[in-house]
């Protein structure tokens, strides 16, 4: 819509702009599959071990799409003046402070642990209390030290969360002998996360000092560093939110991970956020407003093309954006 | 086997055994099912609303086994003197004291709760921890706070477990905003049941009143009283152990329920127990040594005979055993 409004101005008409979508940036196969694969960041490794929950591998799903043979586009980064994504901002701030445009200054980075338990199975009544190696109990003591420890170092906006568990056999008169939890956690900056590192393998290393039950800790994926977004692609973005909305935007981080955090790898890259209604995300109720949906696509219209004008005082290149 | 020996010795041929084997102690559909129809406590009720977890009702598989239209047995009291179970200890505690035969005093009771939290789905990045309301949080500060209140109340052989959780959507990256844990507890007497109750109905509500996350607590079946067994038949079985195995038995409760718990509210009932190898139990490992298992035969064959002599210096009546 922003390329066409673009092609449809006078004044816009000869600004050159990509408009790009990329395919699974929620991880079926491997996270940002699609931005990772345009700057050259999907080694032929991850593409031959990618496989999704369902056992379907990603050379089989390219296979089956007719895309195994077809050659991968890759980004030119002299083309580019630079990348601009625009998104949902799926967290509760702009509602909050009553704000309708946020201008990402970067995105945070994440480690994340799995932990496994390991006790001895047995029967819920005959098995007295002294005796068990109860798999859940270590989960339940881990988890909620965890919940009591982090806040002592976390940073304002630092997040963690363990929603994923698994128990087995998951009986309610059976003393469980294994268990899984994992552990997520993000910042802006790596010191809360080395922190939290940290507390993590005191807390295993003393519970596992007390015998009984044996605790892991496992990292579940490679840990994302914390991205800073592209500042003179910024300041455009903040100029034209401030024209079409003034007063109503502001700088903000990015709690959640997105293809400008890959592809500022490559190319100047920088994003801007429309609220969401009520804060929620990674459910059926996430939504926005229609007016802040339309004064997004202003904003992103009016930056890409003051980027645009401004990199044409040099040399003429693209601005690459999304949605 | 013991009915055949008793059937084959010229001392113990005429006494009246009848052997048992009950179907779905564990509760495919219903806890004890078989020995709930016998002594007809198996309501129409219960009947018609037991389904398995496969969603398989009670009423299809008793068609499928063509076992519908089959008059149910009905357990005659005027005709037994008692009725003996005989099983393995699933515990440690006559291994650990290096002894053969546990006699049976009485079996625990038990009482199950499942808790229900219910939170706010959403992302794990851009959900601010002040903002969270994180069902699997509240689970795991629940859990915990049970575990570490429960020993200040527990009797020298009061268990709980909470062995089922359940979090939705279980994922990594999502705070949940819905989870289940299912707690049980057992004990020989009301008194610590009556605390622990009172101990989760505090805890529960301290974390209501916080506000966020809503804790409701629901009982998952119906309580089980604790059951005391026969005196008298203790006493035949007792005489019978020191008979076969002097010194080695002793007196114990059973922390496991048992169809004898409900046997016993309709005909005196008790129970003997051999040694679990390891203590271990409702795992592929459980298991005993053979001469132990030769032995409870012995003890068994005898207390029946035992029993049967003293039933019939009164009247002629049967006893029944089981396994």
């Amino acid at each position: 819509e922003v390329v066409r409004a673009l092609a449809a101005e006078d004044s816009t008409r000869a600004l050159p702009v990509d408009a790009v979508s990329f395919q699974d940036e929620e991880s079926r196969f491997v996270g940002c599959l699609g931005s990772r694969s345009l700057i050259g960041a999907l080694t032929p490794e991850m593409e031959h071990a990618a496989v999704d929950s369902d056992g379907v591998a990603l050379i089989d799903a390219l296979r089956e799409a007719r895309l195994a043979d077809v050659p991968r586009l890759r980004l030119s980064r002299e083309r580019y003046a630079g990348f601009i994504e625009a998104h949902i901002e799926q967290g509760p701030h702009l509602e909050d402070a009553g704000l309708r445009i946020g201008v990402v200054t970067g995105i945070v980075g994440l480690r994340s642990i799995r932990f496994v338990f390991r006790g001895q199975q047995n029967h819920a009544g005959t098995t007295m209390m002294a005796r068990r190696r109860d798999a859940s109990t270590a989960l339940y003591e881990l988890a909620n030290h965890i919940n009591i420890a982090f806040p002592k170092v976390a940073a304002e906006r630092s997040v963690w969360t363990m929603g994923r568990v698994r128990v087995e056999p998951n009986a309610t008169s059976i003393v469980p002998g294994y268990a899984e939890l994992d552990l997520q956690f993000r910042d802006q900056s790596e010191t809360p996360l080395d922190a939290f590192e940290a507390i993590v393998a005191r807390l295993v290393s003393e519970m596992n000092a007390r015998g009984g039950v044996t605790i892991e800790a496992l990292p579940t994926r490679a840990p994302i560093a914390p991205t800073r977004m592209d500042a003179a692609l910024q300041t455009h973005i903040e100029a034209a939110a401030e024209r079409h909305s003034p007063g109503s935007w502001q700088r903000m981080p990015s709690g959640a991970f997105h293809d400008a955090g890959i592809v500022s790898a490559s190319i100047p890259s920088a994003m801007l956020f429309i609220p969401s209604l009520g804060g929620i995300s990674h459910d059926f109720a996430e939504d926005s407003r229609e007016e802040d949906i339309v004064l997004g696509c202003q904003v992103l219209a009016d930056a890409a093309a003051s980027i645009l004008l401004d990199a044409n005082a040099g040399s003429a290149r693209d601005c690459a954006t999304t949605r």
